[in-house]
């Protein structure tokens, strides 16, 4: 853990001090849980009221508060500030170890500088690891494959043969790169495995959580783009392009081949259906199911996915429906009895 | 596999023995399977025909049944008897076997007694495990994690840097403990990874499943309490917190900062939003999803989640819906006619 | 990568070959990437104008074709025909390797001939492994386990004590089989573990996806039978049954006791409730739910899963449904008003 002042830590954010900008901080601590030598973090007015009662020796603010009471780092977006103080004060790279007994790295393996393989690891033949990078214990790395520099690898983490990724790529614990995709050619009512030949492109700056899947092309490239971040328990079938910038909620599911744009966002438990094309900037709502192509800028939830301002209102109706039917048959007998009662008149 | 008689396991049980108590028995089995030296168990009525046919030498069962037929434990519960009577026949915790040839354990790591670590395991610096807890092969714990006594790790689990476990913990196979959260702020169109420096703390007598992740807090903890159970596939998100006794179902998703209470039953492939705080005593159906804080002692079913009597109701209305819309369409044209009909008259 | 002529793959397919039938290929390559020595395949007209554009040596394409432009295999399932060339040309088993070093075997295990274990897996005691089988690193299998011939495990994946493969069986990375099932007995607030003492048995010419798991039975077999073919992160409880050649496709889940009938299909993040029989050649649309016993020969979507096509009818109707109930509102007070005017009149 590191220590910083004001001033250093105004600069890492491009933010204003308020107050003694000579005031050290070693840690990062949430409202109400911060003391002396913490910095606290405040980024909506609803939390202001808390800030008088924190002990904290300082906070990153929005701007526009007169007295905030403590001294302070002005900053537009102090979300954004938060994860960069946090990171600078808590994060540490560890030192690199390079290859530490029980790992196992094939001879013809190229190993950039500064490189930590731990015990239990398994590297294959002619791979390139780039410098910097760690891989945590019991990883396995299949033949072929290419690493970039300076990646997180956790333990148990399997990445199969020939796949690729870049620079600053972080797996979790148990993520799976590369295994076979689904697919199988009907015999009659038996099924004929189709070889999966492709592989797995995983571009610069991706982080993919836990027991994630991401299945090996068919014939050609399953890809994820630079800057996507996928959380855990996700499933991304054969073939899939997953666009710059996207985020996939935990326990999304993408079926084969649909190609998803720049900057989308599927809430936990969405899933689109196979071989569609999903625009830029689309948001699907927690258990949302895509079923049809997709054009950019939309927000839509439900299965098949609706604009997500009818799914709410559909939903909300959704309890009425055993009411409506009622007055649906209630409205019937009526309109019948009315008729009659007009022709017997 | 023990032996005893059924003296002994009446009073295991605190049961009432019917027949001769000194017949003996090594193996339970379920009705239309057991033979000679077989105990079976009989927990409803409905299975009384079966218990006529069977060749076990003894049954544990409910009480009121006049002649079982065959010797008989009669207790309140006879499920929880089975679980007891099985447990004392055919379970059999492995002797210890200390760290063995192939797992790699830090030397300040500190071991209780009888602990025994399997081959490829990887235990890290300043790591404590309690006396008696098995560790199975290729487990992977990072530093500072403390594990309690009699735990049970199966293969290929993993424990991230700083977690806790209490004592009787079990998990499964490939569990993950402490995968960083799902954290980032945005960027502009780029997201900035928010360190997660939080732990995971889980308590006694909590079982976890296969393959489910348990993500570490941004700041704080994300807590299991006692008692849990957590099945297969299960997401719980960063600085979650699971009350004592809750049982979530597979493939279930809890969002993060949620706070669900003691005793709740999640079905499989439910889910909660994030920061929500559920009471005690709620039971989600299978594949609910909770978008909304809730009150203690409800059933729920269904996205967003309602009572589970409504939603049954609401459900049952659904396939009549175009049914509905058409008798709608009807009805207005019908009126119309008749309003027009009177206006001419 | 092998070398073929066409003459050797219409043999192999069955097929019949227009053209030159001493062209040889190397390698199947999708239309629009195919180059010289590469052999491609149409299987749907829609991809006949593609076809006069591609560099492909040579086509297998489905009859009836008048005048392909290149040489051609012209076969009845082009996809299967595909399939098949494309496993004669690209995919070599590896040559066996022995118990490769860093390996752990247990030296009362038995291994059939050419079998290859990798570096880092953990084979039991009395575990029994069949000729030609492949054991990728990292690999644990528990005591007592029995793996047929030709079988492919990939790294990270776990079988729990006692279970048995049969032949030809492929484990992708990281699955779990045998965990235990998620069973408990109530006592009173708290849950007593119902220990699982029974087995999973996976029939001939299993596949299994990623990260599933396929819990043990309580007292039994969980069983999968031949040919059946399982994605990523499924979850498989104790004690069901899956049939010969059923599909289920990624995330979805079965639970406990339920038995699935032959060639049926499950799509993704679909699910079934537990103590069920569902018939043969039963489909489950995409996330669909099934809740009750289910005769052969349907196609179902929706939760409780409904006949697929009333699902589509009543879910375009869903996101009418704040219309349809605003609808009967205004019939409800168009209704009263007409009333009133009747009896004023």
């Amino acid at each position: 853990m590191a220590v910083a002042n004001l001033k250093e830590l105004a600069e890492l954010v491009g933010g204003k001090v308020i107050g003694d900008e000579r005031i050290e901080v070693h840690r990062v601590a949430p409202i109400g849980a911060a003391g002396a030598g913490d910095i606290t973090f405040v980024a909506s007015p609803k939390y202001l009221a808390a800030l008088k009662a924190t002990s904290a020796s300082a906070v990153i603010l929005f701007p526009g508060v007169e007295d905030p009471g403590l001294p302070a780092i002005i900053c537009r977006n102090p979300y954004l500030a938060f994860a960069k103080v946090l990171t600078h004060l808590q994060v540490c790279r560890p030192e690199p170890k390079g290859v530490m007994p029980g790992a196992r790295v094939a001879a013809d393996a190229q190993l950039g500088e500064d490189v930590t393989i731990h015990p239990g690891c398994v590297v294959g033949e002619r791979v390139q690891i780039g410098k910097g990078s760690i891989l945590y214990p019991n990883v396995v790395v299949y033949d072929d494959v290419t690493i970039g520099a300076d990646c997180t690898i956790h333990a148990g983490a399997v990445i199969r043969e020939g796949c690729r990724l870049g620079d600053r790529v972080i797996l979790q614990p148990s993520v799976i790169i590369g295994s076979d995709g689904f697919g199988f050619a009907p015999d009659g009512e038996r099924y004929f495995k189709i070889p999966q030949v492709g592989i797995v492109d995983i571009e610069d700056d991706v982080e993919i959580g836990s027991a994630t899947c991401v299945d090996r092309a068919a014939l050609g490239v399953t890809r994820i783009r630079r800057g996507a971040k996928i959380d855990n328990l996700v499933q991304i079938a054969h073939n899939v392009v997953i666009g710059e910038d996207t985020i996939l909620v935990s326990q999304v599911g993408i079926a084969g081949s649909t190609e998803i744009g720049r900057h989308c966002t599927f809430g936990g438990q969405a899933a689109a259906a196979g071989h569609l094309k999903i625009g830029d900037n689309v948001t699907i709502g927690g258990r949302g199911g895509v079923t049809h192509n997709l054009e950019p800028n939309q927000v839509l939830s439900g299965l098949p996915a609706m604009p997500h301002k009818e799914w709410l209102k559909a939903s909300m109706s959704f309890a009425k429906l055993p009411e409506i039917r009622k007055e649906v048959g209630r409205l019937k007998r009526q309109l019948e009895e009315l008729e009659m009662k007009i022709k017997e008149s």
